[in-house]
């Protein structure tokens, strides 16, 4: 093995990417106590909504009633996705210190999924960095598709390299690649990591992967590789690929805990405790989600 | 990333370690035309059944049918499980030239399963073996629960490696570690599988990975980076883990094609054709097996 680091930071995205894949509506009451429970659980960084139109995105539509409710935690950071500069205001509305915000890398991605270029996404970007740092918000951003859109690799490096170079020096919080195709491997997480590594210095890296391809844990094990310490996950890998019906989704939280535990890096994230929630969300869904470790947690407990 | 292999061999166990989990019966009829179309496929290794007595695993009970009716393939294997010297003569009888052995390496799972001490067990497995030598079949031996049994890393390596030397010498095609409970993580799979291939010297060496945990693909990482070229999948990760009701079972053979398509490791399996039949087998059973690609490639295919 290569030398690993000595702890990893999670964020749970499950309440923002895995929620919004359900049709039927969580109740605010439910997500309060589901993001509640995570940061009793350990869970440093969660976020716990996004900012979108209801009409686009119905399950999150009590956004701020959500952030209201959410208890202070020492530790913990309850960040929120902002899509555009309205997204950034609701935010800050709403009392959030951190924002995520989210830019696509992939022309043909962008046009399809937002009706614009790259190079406009990029003016809209760093329009939501300086109005989320204008408001004391620490922003990370999050580049889309980083890993291939249409097929794996097709988004070109080059425009990711270009691109992190050029939001390097914006004062983000940090930077996050995103494969939520879940078209990276492990030589692929090698090759680009390291190559966006070597372009934004210090800036802390996030990779936002997805198990559609059953590649998940294997390409957090290559990044771990790279030195790579901050990772989103999804609660029982819930959440989907925008692109694919029926996929499945986020790397799942328990899973990776499980692996990064078997591993010796730390997280300070109790898996039984994040895997009672997952069940509790899939009670109350009516459904089973793809990751392994929520449902062997309890049995496991029991031994 | 660590030097990779060429190519590596891929054995496919879904008829046997896949199909005895299923409750509903499959007909013979199914099991040929799925076994043909694997080999058409391109595994070039198939392990068609076992040789077990129809009272434990029903599903396997017209063993010698099966065998009796597939096509000569070039370059195709086919290969029976035995667990005792009654098994081994079955397979013998039925035309198999390949035979897999099976033995517990950890006392506890041995007397739970078994009834017998890994002492008893050694016994007789050297007795399986000389018979199938006397018959002139190839036989490999599969150490059972190498990762763990009833806890991650249970076994004692100890008592595997003492094994390993013990066998080594007796004339088998190779020696497989089995990690049926999918207790292995790629640390311990590369500290586990270097010690056994430091005490066996050219003998193959092949992995039986589960997904129990998620980890499966991982696993496989970590064993190509320590130069193990073949592995044991199953047809859309169809199978289970016996001491785990309603665990995932065998790493997926799609999947793993894929994974290590990406990798860029030949191993001669056409992705699609192999998912044709676990949607077939899907189909038949009326379920929806654990694996990824099997699903996703038609729809790529389609792309």
């Amino acid at each position: 093995m290569p030398i690993l680091p000595k702890r990893v930071t999670l964020c749970e995205v499950g309440p923002r990417d895995g929620f919004q894949f359900e049709e039927k509506l969580i109740p605010a009451d439910l997500k309060v106590e589901a993001i509640t429970a995570l940061a009793d659980a350990g869970l440093p960084v969660i976020q716990v909504t996004s900012f979108v139109h209801p009409k686009w995105v119905p399950q999150m539509a009590h956004a701020e009633e959500v952030v209201s409710r959410l208890p202070e935690r020492a530790g913990v950071r309850y960040t929120g996705l902002a899509l555009n500069t309205r997204g950034v205001e609701r935010a800050h509305a709403a009392g959030l210190r951190y924002v995520d915000l989210s830019i696509a890398t992939n022309d043909r991605h962008s046009l399809d999924n937002a009706n614009m270029t790259v190079a406009d996404a990029i003016e809209q970007a760093e329009a939501m960095i300086r109005l989320a740092r204008a408001h004391g918000m620490e922003a990370q951003l999050g580049f889309q598709t980083v890993f291939g859109y249409a097929a794996p690799g097709d988004t070109p490096l080059d425009t990711v390299l270009d691109m992190a170079r050029r939001f390097a020096d914006l004062g983000l919080e940090s930077l996050s690649l995103a494969d939520s195709t879940g078209m990276a491997n492990p030589a692929m997480i090698e090759e680009r990591v390291q190559a966006v590594q070597s372009v934004i210095g210090d800036l802390p890296l996030v990779l936002h992967l997805h198990d559609t391809r059953g590649l998940g844990l294997a390409n957090v094990v290559a990044a771990l590789g790279c030195g790579v310490t901050r990772f989103d996950t999804s609660l029982a890998g819930m959440g989907g690929c925008p692109f694919i019906p029926g996929a499945t989704g986020n790397i799942s939280t328990e899973d990776t805990v499980y692996l990064l535990d078997a591993l010796g890096v730390e997280t300070g994230i109790r898996l039984d405790a994040v895997a009672a929630v997952s069940r509790r969300v899939e009670d109350f869904l009516g459904k089973r989600f793809s990751g392994k470790m929520h449902r062997l947690a309890r049995r496991e407990a029991a031994v």
